[in-house]
């Protein structure tokens, strides 16, 4: 595989350096070479998201994706109508920020099934096609580990977005793989391959899971920290077709309560050294 | 299904009871009519094994399994063998003690990726064959969440464990389903029909599994108190033609805190509601 000699394809998610506000991580990602932006949703309270947009331009920032929307599967009714509304609102949020991806954590509800679950999460992202068609906006399916099932998302392999980007067979609706989730996979290969073949494959989001983890969801690690075959994982998402942004995205008390600055560099080096 | 109207399939881990020496397990739960225990081989730690396993019996407990071997998979020889030789203490004390299981947690290695595990869980088992069948000793693949494919387990799918079943293709290896590690998987009653039918079906592990969940490895839940279908997967585990006990597996620092035989009537009461 090719080695990562510059940073044309590295973006950063602002969740990965939570403590700095949009403007400062615009600012300094910009300074440090970083060519690519993921935005949160929290992190535009607040802001006039075309400015934002705008300001993030101006740092000669690529927009990967608004992150995140989802959430579909509720047992009552009411919920879900709220989620599919919200869902609307992510995805105007995203044109007015200029980014033409929203990756879904498709939700689940610990009161009900997985197959129900998966069955709503279905009908929700259908019924939010005709609004990204019309803005522009792709639906990004993010199959998450299986130890978020209970509450965070009913799709945890790869195989199972496959089957659903499939289904809805839309291009407006797309698949993002995250190594974290899925680097267990025995499939993975050959689904990363799947996924290429049908033209779903749309983002690509890289971590690496420590060896012992301390959190269920905040002490994911740097690149090469941890057992995550990243660079082989890479090879076969670019021997897929996929030659979009390698997105950082790191959830880390530990890092978080580190100087971002520094920590930036420790990205920056873990990124061309181990991904 | 049919309701679990007595505690005749009843099997609790001595680890689920951790407090309590075995002395005091055994005197307990036969007292409270449970009539199967799985022993952990701490709790054999200074004692006389053979004695250890009459005095259960005495008590009218089936032994049903000693728990653990297997960590088969290092990237060095010799921890390589030195896990067969604990393996191979495992089966004579296995023996011992009068029980015709051995549950295997076949281990990862951080060091080497999964596949180069899965090769060594292989051998390892392969090589031990030999020494169960002398002793009458069932070696049962446990496959474990893909939370724990860093340095537990490389054999993360009930797929995973059948397929290796079928490989070593031996009455002296069976396969264990555990609803914790399994109840997300979208083939699970696929996969507990093909391996009821390839005759592998070797133990069954019940627990829930909470939301929110605290910790990786100690904050499982009591039958009923999250969001596993444990009577759905109890009756894929019967319809595939398993008749063994049903094991209470619960690793919790919330529930080892307690009171243990408070905790010990709440399983029970968990078994026949939930269960």
């Amino acid at each position: 595989m090719e080695e990562l000699k510059d940073l044309s394809k590295l973006c950063i998610h602002t969740i990965t350096t939570k403590p700095w506000n949009i403007e400062e991580s615009a600012r300094n990602f910009s300074k440090a070479g970083v060519k690519g932006i993921t935005v949160w949703r929290d992190a535009l309270d607040g802001r006039n998201i075309k400015q934002t947009g705008q300001l993030l331009r101006e740092h000669d920032l690529t927009i990967v994706s608004l992150c995140r929307g989802g959430f579909f599967a509720h047992k009552e009714l009411n919920k879900r109508k709220a989620a599919i509304d919200d869902n609307k609102r992510a995805i105007e949020e995203a044109a007015e920020l200029g980014t033409s991806m929203i990756v879904l954590v498709c939700g689940a509800d610990p009161a009900q099934s997985l197959e129900e679950s998966r069955k709503q999460i279905h009908d929700g992202i259908a019924a939010l096609i005709p609004d990204a068609s019309a803005a522009g906006v792709k639906l990004t399916i993010e199959p998450l580990h299986p130890m978020y099932a209970d509450a965070r998302s009913a799709i945890n392999t790869l195989s199972q977005a496959n089957d659903m980007a499939e289904a809805l067979h839309s291009e407006w609706v797309g698949v993002a793989v995250d190594v974290y989730h899925l680097w267990w996979d025995p499939s993975l290969e050959t689904e990363i391959k799947r996924c290429g073949e049908n033209r779903n494959l749309a983002a690509f989001h890289i971590c690496d899971w420590k060896n012992p983890t301390a959190d269920l969801l905040l002490d994911r690690g740097l690149m090469g920290e941890g057992c995550i075959p990243v660079k082989k994982i890479r090879s076969w998402v670019e021997a897929a077709g996929f030659n979009g942004f390698n997105e950082v995205e790191i959830f880390s008390n530990t890092y978080w309560n580190m100087d971002q600055s520094e920590f930036l560099n420790k990205i920056i080096k873990a990124y061309k050294e181990n991904s």
